[in-house]
């Protein structure tokens, strides 16, 4: 049973012990007197796009690819190396990011002159660490533990979608320098967005057409599509299904998703949050089983908004990695940037078998 | 007077020297015998982003990073390097891509099976060689060069758009291994896609709609609102107007677009495209001086669909780097590439004034 225990860093910052069963001492004080910082944050509407981009002008200085000895995600072991978590050890650890994109403090105001509309960048982005272990991985973590951070994310998105402004709560893990991951420790992130992401919005726009037209869960209907043609799918469970899209854009993409028609992590029940502590690291070791070393990956949970078609939202978590063979990267260049069209130079039914563990 | 000359290459595939001035003899005869390649490209429908994603499987073997004595994109200057350009010199040059992510000739044909929507990927990747000097740049054109470049863009730019299903034109060039350039010989690309492309297709819903409430074009009265506020302009000619948007998304983004509203690179008088053989490149010149060497980037030219709503568009050319800081890279991680919400570093006015050459 996941514990909870609540302290505040020097600098007023909220951060959440979660412990794999309760009774652990984590009152240990944050000694390190750091200074409150100011985070300008604001969020500007592309009249073209028709999408808000974030500006966070202050967060250019912020840690790079600090010596392993000097890792902030570490525990406090002893007084020369004060971190960001003041306890001598920890389960799981979740605290606000001291440079964050998004923050409930921001100093900035709405203005619209014209076409120039800005709004304060509000919301709040979260550090998940999933492990002291400096050295481990997510999908090395004991199911436990897993299970663990899955009752971190749970309690976080209750509780980051109760502020003021929240429209929605992402959580992801982004694993790899090859991705520009700037701390290797094991960690994964939450973001609390003061809108509805666009990907999401779109999938939410999709949900609702199929909706109206059928009367019927578009994801409800892919999974049982998946099923039905069975070449795509990768891990099947009682509750979850993972499979490569039909129209993947990564060289190697699976989405996981819940047999039952839910809107988010809070809505799992027991069984389900069981069998996806073990599925969940399975799928990411085929990844990392793919090719030379540890696979760099983005993990993150498609829930439902705060605030609105929740009842039309089916929880989804896409994992996708930007390696297409061994030392070579899938980059984004003038299609996918510039045009937003994807190019995959691998089927997605080869990548399933290749996931599989099949030779292709 | 720029002059165009066409081969074809030993496999079929289409090649056209376009020279500075007319003269050149540009006959010799591609000797490599080269077997004909089958191009197995298709889209997919994305059935919960609502966007197609092209398939090119064939594409994972192709040429990556060749020592800087087998390029590809050299002239033939002896028999023992046969390049893709059997001329022993050239000023441009265009040929059809030998590993396209689409093709006119691709095999698959169309299928439906319930969500599962596949199309042939037709269309036409071809490469546009800038100089044969292998170490050249872009930027460092010699300007009646740049004049030479943007013809060539022209005719493509018609001829592609005649092609039996193309829908859209874009022209682009990647620079950098940064972003993971394969060859790096001065060169660019044009993709003939099959559908409008989903970022376009979003501008163009934005342009009707502020055309359908105002009367007017959205990308005309950006353009007034930028001169009007000033900070974000980087290069004001007669014709063209190089600014950083008010969104921008990536660290440092320019768009370059002309005063008058036309809808694509053939509609520019010969004022213009004079002004914008100097002004493009010294676009460039900026970024290049940002910081340590020159700067990764991506510039694509953001034209009319091929054949609907022309009148409503205006031509733009949006230019960006990933680098952040010297050494330091942007990467679409999780909010980016997960969630489609782009987070900047670095504030559009201060970008600006650091491509001005300001200190900041």
């Amino acid at each position: 049973m996941t514990a909870r225990q609540q302290i505040h860093l020097s600098d007023g910052r909220e951060l959440f012990y979660f412990d794999d069963a309760p009774g652990k001492d984590r009152s240990a004080a944050d000694l390190r007197g750091l200074p409150e910082v100011t985070n300008v944050s604001e969020r500007r509407w592309d009249s073209l796009a028709g999408e808000w981009v974030v500006i966070a002008g202050h967060r250019q200085s912020r840690t790079f690819l600090p010596p392993a000895d000097q890792c902030p995600l570490d525990p406090t072991r002893d007084a020369d190396h004060l971190t960001e978590i003041p306890a001598h050890d920890y389960d799981v650890v979740v605290f606000e990011n001291r440079f964050p994109s998004l923050s409930t403090s921001t100093p900035v105001e709405s203005s619209l002159h014209g076409l120039f509309h800005i709004e304060p960048g509000q919301g709040r982005c979260e550090v998940v660490c999933f492990t002291s272990d400096h050295s481990g991985s997510f999908a090395s973590l004991p199911v436990p533990r897993v299970r663990t951070v899955l009752d971190a994310l749970i309690n976080r998105t209750v509780e980051l979608g109760r502020l003021d402004g929240v429209e929605y709560v992402f959580a992801f893990e982004n694993r790899g320098e090859e991705i520009g991951v700037t701390l290797s420790h094991p960690h994964g992130q939450i973001y609390a967005y003061p809108f509805v992401p666009p990907r999401m919005e779109r999938t939410r726009q999709s949900l609702r057409e199929h909706h109206d037209a059928t009367g019927e869960c578009l994801q409800c209907n892919l999974l049982e599509a998946e099923h039905g043609d069975g070449v795509r799918i990768v891990e099947k469970g009682s509750h979850f299904t993972a499979y490569v899209p039909f129209a993947a854009r990564w060289p190697y993409e699976v989405m996981i998703v819940p047999h039952r028609h839910v809107p988010d992590l809070p809505a799992l029940d027991e069984a389900e949050l069981a069998e996806l502590a073990e599925l969940y690291p399975a799928v990411l070791k085929r990844f990392d089983g793919l090719f030379d070393g540890p696979a760099p990956y983005i993990a993150g949970w498609q829930q439902a908004p705060v605030r609105f078609d929740r009842d039309l939202w089916h929880l989804a978590l896409q994992v996708f990695s930007i390696r297409r063979a061994p030392g070579k990267l899938k980059y984004l260049a003038g299609s996918e940037s510039g045009a937003a069209v994807w190019i995959n130079d691998i089927a997605p039914e080869k990548a399933a078998a290749a996931l599989r563990g099949e030779t292709v």
